[in-house]
């Protein structure tokens, strides 16, 4: 038997850090976190004060108690990490200063030991690999839904991770359903613009008008409403679903993954996205495009939620070592 | 320095089954074939009929010169390749009762020497990624892009094959150029249905007419129209060049390769598919869909043609020893 390890994890948002240390129980069982907190990102500040919070971050958890011996430190960032320096090779506005941080080498230099650094939505792939759902199986393509959509395919255990750093943009891939419609990144045409949180409520509001006068639709507003039977809800939310599951079809004929996983808000927090509604809808639309050997593929809901990044982070640092 | 090595390759296609043997020159440098024959595969004879027209040209190649010693039989065939146990999964009705066949136990019983089987496109683009444009690389997209288009992704010089072996159909993902066409695959709306040799001819067909009344319209008559200048040929070719290289951007963002190698007839058998008209729509489609830190990524044109599948196959048995 094994001894109990510790490591560990941090998770780096738009909108918050959190940091914990993970247990890895002697017995070989599930990790879980003995120590965890969570502070604001406030990304406004720039790169710089972010670094320095999240340095602050992690001596706060490795001081929680300092009988625990950890192993090193684990790190889920958003933006794009430079695969062979732990580095932030590129981020978008809604971190401004962020990209060209050298996150690894400077928390390795100021820690003394060992760091390692993933994208945020990779290291969520690799939590529900290793711990969640997809546990045991072969090959993983995981979705994370939420504001936006990304994603990560993990075979053996292993995400992979691209060239630069930035494999897994699996919300900006053509998706007819999409066409012509704008997305976040710029480009237009892709599935994050027609089946994200944000998109279903731009796509409610746009046609039927604002469900409260007062703020733009959301999500959560939709499925709110397609929960008492509205029509409307009931149409964009299949629309939404369709376009992902052909999504999910065009992804399988790529990757063949043993499972698909979908986590990530929009699937966690509305419990009816795994209502009939969506679940068909998703169903229908990987039918229309999955090949033969591939309809079988099975979809499967995420089961760590929030704790996903922050134990796919610890494994990474474990794999790392 | 290492002895000369001697693999049989053989190349399983819907047309014909090319087979070779391999010399691995002793100081390192690329293999070449010391041995090479071609037989028509006649497909609707059978699967069984099939098998032993393969099992006899490899005996044949063996025997081409028994002093040298042959390490093991590479196979690249058409289908679905488990990659568990080398027999056929799937495959489509140009070959019937091709699925099912248990080609590499079978060889492996007959032969008494290591086999290993691997889909042909995935051989392809293990070739181009080992001795082709791709060497050197960590990770290759190769297209091959023919009457149809499939595809392979090549990282750390091993090819993804999936958990079914199904991984690489690169063809079947949504394009948006495609919307509502019918592709071979039995769904719609597929990369494969716009941008394949065939639909190029198609697409011209369908709104132009014949081009040769006597005949179906291919690509290649597009393609010569085209380097007349005509403006028809022009419009149909950029449409063709611009959903690849659109396809190739939302690829490039799941899988972020370090290089993009495009190969297959339509590329290699009419000099002008590399002409401005074509390389610029593909560029321009490119650019449209990859993410920022994606747009540097290099679009390069196959060297091995018809030699990948058998240098592939080489290599894949080399690995699996």
């Amino acid at each position: 038997m094994a001894d109990t390890r510790y490591v560990c994890s941090v998770d780096i948002g738009g909108t918050k850090i959190a940091s914990a240390i993970m247990e890895y129980p002697a017995d070989g069982s599930r990790p879980y976190p003995v120590y965890s907190a969570e502070i604001p990102t406030n990304p406004s500040e720039g790169g710089e004060v972010v670094y320095s919070r999240i340095e602050g971050a992690i001596r706060e958890a490795l001081a929680s108690d300092p009988d625990r011996k950890v192993i090193g430190v684990g790190v889920a960032a958003a933006g794009v990490v430079d695969p062979k320096t732990g580095s932030i090779a590129y981020a978008n506005e809604i971190m401004p200063g962020w990209s060209g941080i050298e996150l690894g080498p400077r928390l390795r230099e100021a820690l003394g030991m060992p760091v390692a650094v993933v994208g945020d939505v990779q290291a969520h792939g690799l939590g529900e690999a290793h711990w969640g759902v997809g546990r045991d199986r072969y090959s993983v393509l995981c979705l994370g839904i939420g504001t936006g959509i990304g994603g990560a395919y993990v075979e053996d255990g292993r995400v992979m991770r691209g060239f630069h750093g930035a494999a897994g943009h699996m919300g900006h891939i053509e998706s007819t359903s999409a066409q012509g419609i704008p997305c976040a990144c710029g480009r237009s045409g892709h599935l994050e613009s027609v089946s994200s949180g944000t998109s279903i409520g731009r796509m409610f509001e746009e046609r039927y008008g604002r469900v409260d006068e007062s703020r733009p639709t959301v999500g959560r507003d939709v499925n709110d409403l397609c929960r008492q039977g509205d029509e409307r809800a009931i149409s964009v939310i299949h629309e939404a679903g369709f376009a992902l599951g052909a999504s999910l079809g065009s992804l399988a004929n790529i990757l063949d993954p043993e499972v698909i996983v979908l986590s990530g808000g929009v699937i966690h927090q509305g419990p009816d996205w795994r209502s009939e509604t969506w679940k068909t809808s998703v169903a229908e639309g990987y039918a229309s495009q999955a090949l033969d050997p591939l309809l079988e593929t099975p979809i499967l809901i995420g089961e760590l939620e929030g704790d996903a990044p922050l134990i796919g982070a610890a494994e990474h640092l474990l794999a790392s070592l």
